[in-house]
């Protein structure tokens, strides 16, 4: 097993000035709490989430409210949050799931809080910078878009499905095991100001790891996203998935990922990061149940583009109040030993 | 107009060291606004709290998640918390009142920010310590008991009401002119350990302004609280109420306030402090359409009781998202007035 302190994947790099996480869900906040660890002086981090989602507390909280879905900004802002007795407290509070109450019962405290701060500040901005100061952030978060979006999904048999919750856990009837022929968001929405300069001026962006269609395209396929991804100067890193996910991504192989990633993004990856640690035997049959598979890694080697591989398997049990659940918890990313990579990429 | 920074009620006494503040709602938020503007040397501020609100927002979560009432120790800890830029924030959402959402409407999000640090930290006493934290307060609040309570009133017609929210809002049928004859709270509660302690140890115990019967003498009720604050050689100091109120003091004069909290207390207060500013008559013609009207002032001088009498009346728009009626609003204490007085009581 490679030690992440020894910094096992030294490329004796500079270290990156700004860096730019887009994405949304659990595996942005794997990346960016290991990043959240490092001095303030050494980098900046800017998550760029989606505001897509329709599911859940969050999509309940965006038909009654109005407001942008705020299930992404809170995963990002516990991830970047002060780590201090008072921080840990409000970070408990922002996943705190009700079990109880009318109406309350399934509602995340985090997501109300941010409903809260936009019906007092008016803005879902201004509500994330409050949140943010409160819960003293490293960095900053912005939403892709100001305007909510709904995500549509065409499938290789001509279907379509709207609505992100519902490409995310397909309804009954519907094959997990079809490709997604095409991604798209209502037409005229736009990235906003601040996530287009923020990405324009990165040094590295790092997309995933992260469900490629409803949490990580679902950035891409914003208008004006594609353009500034081509035009920044920032190297541009991928993390790959360790499992498949039906619905989505079944079958799918590392490459397979990764070019569809490109094809959206209309940009190779600089950087491909992929995990060459073997994944429990007795794990992936737990997974398999659920129709989820190890992601062959079958990349080759492409000129310009640089594979890194090693062990990036995190072995701790994920806390039981991170809002996932106890089956995604057994197979992930280690955010430490990603962070360590990232913190070491070349220039 | 007297200036309140010329200390009007000026006594020379030496400043009290530990504050205790009896009650809860309004009458108690100013008290505590104004007191928490002194620097933490000159002396302590502990607020003890009623726990028998079972009426809106509160009452909701108190019956679904079987909890102690938290509306009381949200408005006490509002009026305590750090007056920063993200203190204002976090009051704002501690006074925050959802207007829409199914099941959402009508909660007010401090109260719930209080029941998800319970559900986190599995006790009330937790919650409010955790609460006070983040809220960065001057002091600490406190409940009267650790157990839920139910208020009940016999009145003098021998009819009976239970529940602090139906006789704080007398149902249809009742006369709000009916006085009090009796009031109790369940059997064998008791006076939490803390409250009991920080009684005691008091050098000066305020109570009032407030709901005479729902807000003050819901904490004397309690089983041993008239014990403790006859057996602590700290001061008491009443601060009159401004308005009768229908329901509960309809008619009532200072005198007759004084005169019950006195039965019920065991012990004559050291200090009555009584507005005699006149009150505005338009405004107290609004009032009078709600049965509400000034409470005289027929007090004569008592051996060994002071009579501090001088303007008190506040002239600002209170707030909006205080959570207070707009009526109520008009005719109200000065916390910065009150607490000028109150520091300038002799020992």
């Amino acid at each position: 097993m490679i030690n992440v302190n020894s910094t096992p994947f030294s490329y004796g790099g500079k270290i990156q000035k700004n860096i730019v996480v887009i994405g949304g869900g659990t595996g942005t906040y794997t990346v960016l709490s290991g990043l959240k660890k490092y001095p303030s002086d050494l980098f900046d981090i800017t998550a760029i989430v989606t505001v897509a989602d329709s599911g859940g507390s969050t999509g309940r909280l965006r038909d009654e409210f109005g407001y942008l879905p705020v299930g992404d900004f809170r995963m990002a802002l516990v991830a970047l949050a002060d780590d201090s007795d008072v921080g840990q407290a409000l970070r408990s509070l922002f996943l705190h799931r009700f079990e109880k109450g009318e109406g309350l019962k399934g509602h995340n405290f985090g997501n109300l809080f941010l409903v809260a701060l936009t019906d007092i500040f008016g803005s879902e901005e201004k509500a994330i910078e409050y949140a943010s100061q409160i819960l003293r952030i490293r960095g900053k978060v912005l939403p892709i878009s100001k305007q909510k979006l709904t995500l549509s999904a065409e499938y290789e048999d001509g279907s379509i499905l709207h609505g992100e919750t519902h490409i995310d856990e397909p309804p009954e009837g519907h094959d997990g095991k079809k490709r997604i022929k095409k991604l798209w968001v209502d037409e005229g929405a736009v990235i906003s100001e601040s996530a287009k300069e923020a990405i324009e001026g990165a040094d590295l962006i790092i997309v995933g790891p992260g469900d490629l269609y409803t949490s990580i395209l679902a950035n891409i396929v914003v208008g004006g996203a594609q353009e500034a991804l081509a035009s920044s100067r920032g190297k541009f890193l991928y993390i790959s998935n360790l499992m498949s996910k039906y619905g989505q991504t079944h079958g799918f192989s590392v490459k397979d990922h990764l070019d569809e990633l490109t094809t959206y993004a209309g940009r190779v990856p600089d950087y491909v990061l992929v995990n060459s640690e073997p994944l429990p035997g007795d794990i992936l049959e737990k997974y398999a149940e659920q129709q989820e598979f190890q992601v062959v890694d079958d990349l080759k080697d492409v000129s310009g583009q640089r594979i890194i591989r090693g062990n990036l398997l995190a072995f701790s049990e994920q806390k039981k109040n991170s809002g996932d659940t106890l089956k995604r918890s057994l197979i992930r990313h280690d955010s430490e030993k990603i962070a360590s990579v990232v913190i070491s990429l070349p220039q």
